[in-house]
């Protein structure tokens, strides 16, 4: 009975059998042009927005690839017998993929180190800024960013306007006689191996500490930098607040929350910030002098050999003008990255044969950040900063602090991180078997994995 | 010289040392204090936004307890002499990493399978669209989202709208002996084997098309679905253009094109998507019926058991009202989910001692999408669908695919896919040793590592 009401259908059906056949026919000749115009890069865009995002066909081809060599590596594994063999193909799949990541998620998303970080000449609406930059953890550059400031001729022309406005502030002052806080030094007892140096933190009148930053001097081991992340613009410096935007609009809008610290920098050539991370969207404003950034994505984390270095700090000796470098009792052990990506003439060979992920892999990124603009610097990317000082030997910045989401971007960076890549835990390729007999395969791991996420207890910017 | 220019803040200096100290002091307290607040939770909120994102000490403690026991794993390592145990040891750290990875973005991000997707109660404004479901890659359901369009009286209330406006229109017609298209069935040749089975296509006057579906019925072996993956909405069925919304206009806004395809799906409660994903943004508007959505994230890809089937397309022989499945000739092979997640009771303990990945492990997120609701389902995340019929005996949808950004997340994602989990790569736990004696562990892949991206090129809704 249920059969025979389809009649209809069927007599239908029969009539229609021929043209049927023969459109199935055509329709597969367009198919297989559409495939080939697909996989000649010519699929048609969207609509509307003209985006220049990667098509799916890019998606597809890119994964395709990816999965053709796992898929070799598996036959591989059919061909491999022993257990040992079994733990180098493991661990030659854990490098292979790792390296993968390293090279898609610029294919992809980034672009090349050559190419640069993405350069916008005006503030973006907040759903651009959302879209292209936040939602794909990019980062951008944006120029006339802050010229509407105050700060931006009020603190530039002279000392005068900060000095009478500061008069009578307390303000942090960092000091260490190498310009690097928190970074790696010769370990205070044992002198070839490392410690996690802080700086020496005073507070002083404002107008002192200024004076301290002009006097820094290598030469004479002293170098001062006023900083502290505390929010500490919005408190130390809050005779400031009028002369700079207490939050950056379009962030905010975007973000959908106001920041959650304001810190202000005032340094000079002298001081640079060692490669670490932070747990926060960073919006990185310049208003005098010049910031130099190397940006590594959180893809890279492998390069960055992070390591637990004991925790030391430095505390400064008036009497005498010097530095005393002491570790903490009890030890504290801080997971930092390993990487100084300048190191000296004579250090240079050492340092690239130790860390050869970071310097035979895809350069950083590099960016300088001049007066009026603002970098986006990412939550998790890696970032070591250097800067120039304006005519008058300063360089004065702000950054905004906004939280950032704990997302599955978050998840699979964590997951990235617990998967060993054998030359980011100290196993070298003879350790692996990979140069010589394979039977001295021996695991080498160089202590215990890092607590990569207690490195944003040590804030830095 | 440089060092006499110091005067001023060394004497200054001095002068404060004991102030200093004790300053010191007291601020190690408060920093304690501080510690212990955040420990607890307590962490001050930002300003403005009021959002209930994890604060970043939930996210810290979250790393801190996967890095401790990543740090214990490490350790292990270093009592693992043999190769043999080492293999085991990066095998069982792999399981363990990816299983920690379902957990996290569940706990960071996605909320749990009892509390369910969140729901909206209005449609979002683009940024709160972009910033809180997108950029996370999470799913929302929305309610009175399409209660505006015409479709919603018109196409419920009786077919004479429908059939009216399409009475000249050439529509596609998926057809199968089960509901079950672009699933897997028996092989035709090797029962205890399965092939990729895909329906068969005709294409036919709308009225045709629905008397089918109304005629679908299980006991005579037919089902009939109208849908066709390629914009179909626009094409086939552009007489019925001014029903729906042409995009959905907080979602072009904030994604910044228009929809790449619009779909329409008329069905009823026989038809049935098996697990698969896609890779486009997808707003999936149900008109009249409801909807059934089984939901999993990316990050679960290992416990969807994606392998390679044959490719193998149903024919309708309207002389004998019977469907032939024949594979395609030469063999084409489809990466597809093999996890079925409503078994048969005959067959339900078999499934679920073969996908225990999927059958122990967290539950899926369950939906229902109702007439006048959009669910946003995220890109790449893995999905099954039913149906309940309407009192007409229908359900009807349309969905709008928007294209996705191929960014950190997808490159993430490609890297965890290369990952093994030794469950979901044939590996038992007596194969990998942890039962009985650990010499006679082996590895043993199921065949090709899939080409997963593959799965896109067959569209399902």
């Amino acid at each position: 009975m249920l059969r025979s009401s389809k009649g209809g259908v069927q007599n239908w059906l029969e009539s229609e059998a021929e043209k049927e056949k023969k459109r199935k026919e055509e329709e597969e000749e367009e198919d297989e042009g559409l495939e080939g115009a697909q996989q000649m890069g010519l699929e048609a865009g969207a609509g509307g927005g003209g985006e220049a995002e990667p098509t799916s066909s890019d998606g597809e081809r890119r994964g395709d690839e990816q999965r053709r060599s796992s898929a070799a590596a598996v036959v591989l594994a059919l061909l491999l017998s022993s257990s040992s063999l079994l733990s180098l193909f493991l661990l030659y799949t854990m490098k292979e993929e790792i390296e993968k990541l390293w090279e898609e998620v610029r294919d992809l998303s980034l672009g090349t180190t050559t190419a640069g970080v993405e350069r916008l000449h005006s503030p973006p609406t907040p759903l651009q800024f959302l879209r292209h930059f936040v939602s794909p953890n990019k980062p951008c550059l944006i120029s006339n960013a802050t010229l509407h400031w105050p700060a931006t001729t009020l603190w530039s022309s002279s000392d005068a306007h900060l000095l009478r406005s500061l008069s009578s502030a307390t303000v942090s002052l960092h000091l260490t006689p190498t310009g690097r806080a928190d970074s790696l030094s010769p370990h205070p007892s044992i002198p070839s191996s490392l410690c996690f140096a802080s700086a020496s933190i005073s507070s002083m009148p404002f107008p002192l500490a200024l004076q301290s930053i002009y006097s820094s001097d290598l030469d004479s081991n002293f170098v001062a930098y006023a900083q502290q992340q505390n929010d500490c613009f919005r408190s130390e410096y809050s005779a400031l607040a009028e002369d700079c935007e207490s939050h950056i609009p379009w962030a905010t809008e975007a973000l959908g929350c106001f920041p959650e610290a304001v810190n202000l920098w005032i340094g000079n050539h002298l001081s640079e910030t060692s490669f670490h991370k932070d747990h926060y969207e960073n919006l990185y404003a310049v208003v005098t002098g010049e910031k130099h950034f190397l940006l590594l994505p959180p893809t890279d984390v492998h390069r960055m050999y992070i390591r637990n270095y004991p925790a030391a700090h430095y505390s400064y000796h008036k009497d005498t003008g010097e530095f005393k470098l002491e570790l903490e009792d009890p030890v504290r052990y801080v997971p930092w990255c390993s990487v100084d990506p300048y190191p000296s003439p004579e250090n240079k060979e050492r340092e690239m044969s130790k860390f050869p992920l970071y310097f035979d892999g895809p350069k950083p990124f590099e960016v300088t950040v001049k007066a009026g603009e603002i970098l986006y610097l990412p939550s998790m990317w890696f970032h070591h900063v250097r800067q120039s000082p304006d005519s008058r030997g300063r360089t004065i910045a702000v950054n905004y602090w906004y939280d950032m989401q704990f997302d599955i971007k978050y998840a699979y960076f964590n997951f990235l991180q617990s998967i060993p890549h054998p030359s980011s835990h100290g196993l070298t390729p003879h350790e692996m078997g990979f140069v010589g007999s394979s039977s001295d395969t021996s695991i080498c791991y160089s202590g215990d994995e890092p607590d990569i996420n207690a490195m944003e207890r040590v804030k830095c910017d």
